[in-house]
């Protein structure tokens, strides 16, 4: 399958996609039609079928699709049959909320490390793991086979970091400090920029709701 | 100044030309160029122009824009002159860390509650705010004036608090649980559904960065 001209629209779908799936497969439904997706997902029918036509389709026959094939096969797109490793670097408050975040390790993403520069933090116990000095993050990585690294420090440490952390062959970075990160571009970047969110949520409200 | 045609994608751009002018505000530079602004945020000069047109270009000159007074433009345009008060319901890790993150405060957005359904937490001082039963909710957003609502709670319970607070006069929702809400059209919706972050990462991972 040749990903490659797939959209970026298109793949910021496929999540919802998953979770949609995910909770008709939890409710027992077996099948369902490209209209009844629709409905359920407030989008048009002809944009479900032409999303998953840059997959091949997925085999809609007459009577629609098969929820758990669709569902697992989106799963692997989205390389959620694959486990990755990762570490979190900013134990404050954020960075321990995605620790404790259970869903994660159900879809494959497994909390290795947890990083601080805080000494007086280090040794904390956070969902089992200990909060280590991230003098040892280095070392860390290249051990326990690392392919994910989380930022959720403040944007002044980030973009140093990230540069350490393209160099020890971490594959992705998760980042939540509030700055654009300057890493080779074979490694992906997906920010979250949460003061950016607030932003849009405050234009809405003062010029109408915008989607 | 009509802002209804709009695209979203330009709204979803400007946090980011936000943060940048603050940024080069913050050192002291008084004018920049689209040229140079282009290459500082790695987007082409013509797109920043085509961006300000939308608002009638913020009166660029010869030598380029006046740094603060496009900050003070775009700050205006996001609603960002105004305060907003807001109540965080869900105060787990989640909610603590974004009550605890004080560059909201400078931007105009008061936490004036933090709310839990569980008693145990009730009581407890986040940022010295006593966090609160959800029962007196409706009560608090119709006395204190409150705008915007941040749900940071899990997915079961999130539709349901939703739709009391599309009754009590909220008029925007920071969601981030895992599940789309069902409010008036009037009530802005701003989604940070984390999971779908992390499943586009690990596609970027199996399938090459998509960005």
């Amino acid at each position: 399958m040749d990903d490659k001209n797939i959209s970026q629209a298109v793949i910021a779908r496929l999540p919802r996609y998953y979770r949609y799936l995910g909770d008709l497969k939890d409710n027992g439904i077996e099948r369902i039609s490209s209209q009844d997706l629709s409905k359920l997902m407030k989008v048009t029918a002809s944009q479900i079928r032409q999303d998953f036509n840059n997959f091949g389709g997925f085999g809609q026959q007459g009577y629609g699709y098969n929820v758990e094939y669709l569902y697992d096969e989106i799963a692997k797109i989205l390389g959620l049959n694959e486990k990755h490793n990762l570490v979190i670097i900013g134990a404050g408050n954020l960075g321990q909320a995605l620790a404790n975040y259970m869903n994660f390790e159900r879809r494959g993403f497994i909390v290795k490390g947890i990083f601080d520069n805080n000494q007086a933090i280090c040794g904390k116990v956070v969902r089992g793991i200990s909060v280590q000095h991230v003098d040892g993050l280095e070392k860390f990585i290249r051990k326990n086979d690392v392919d994910i690294a989380v930022l959720t420090i403040p944007k002044e440490g980030a973009v140093k970091t990230a540069e350490v952390l393209a160099k020890c062959g971490v594959k992705a970075i998760w980042n939540f400090a509030h700055v654009d990160l300057n890493v080779p571009a074979d490694i992906v970047v997906e920010n979250v920029h949460l003061s950016d969110s607030l932003m849009k949520l405050s234009y809405g409200i003062v010029n109408g709701s915008v989607e």
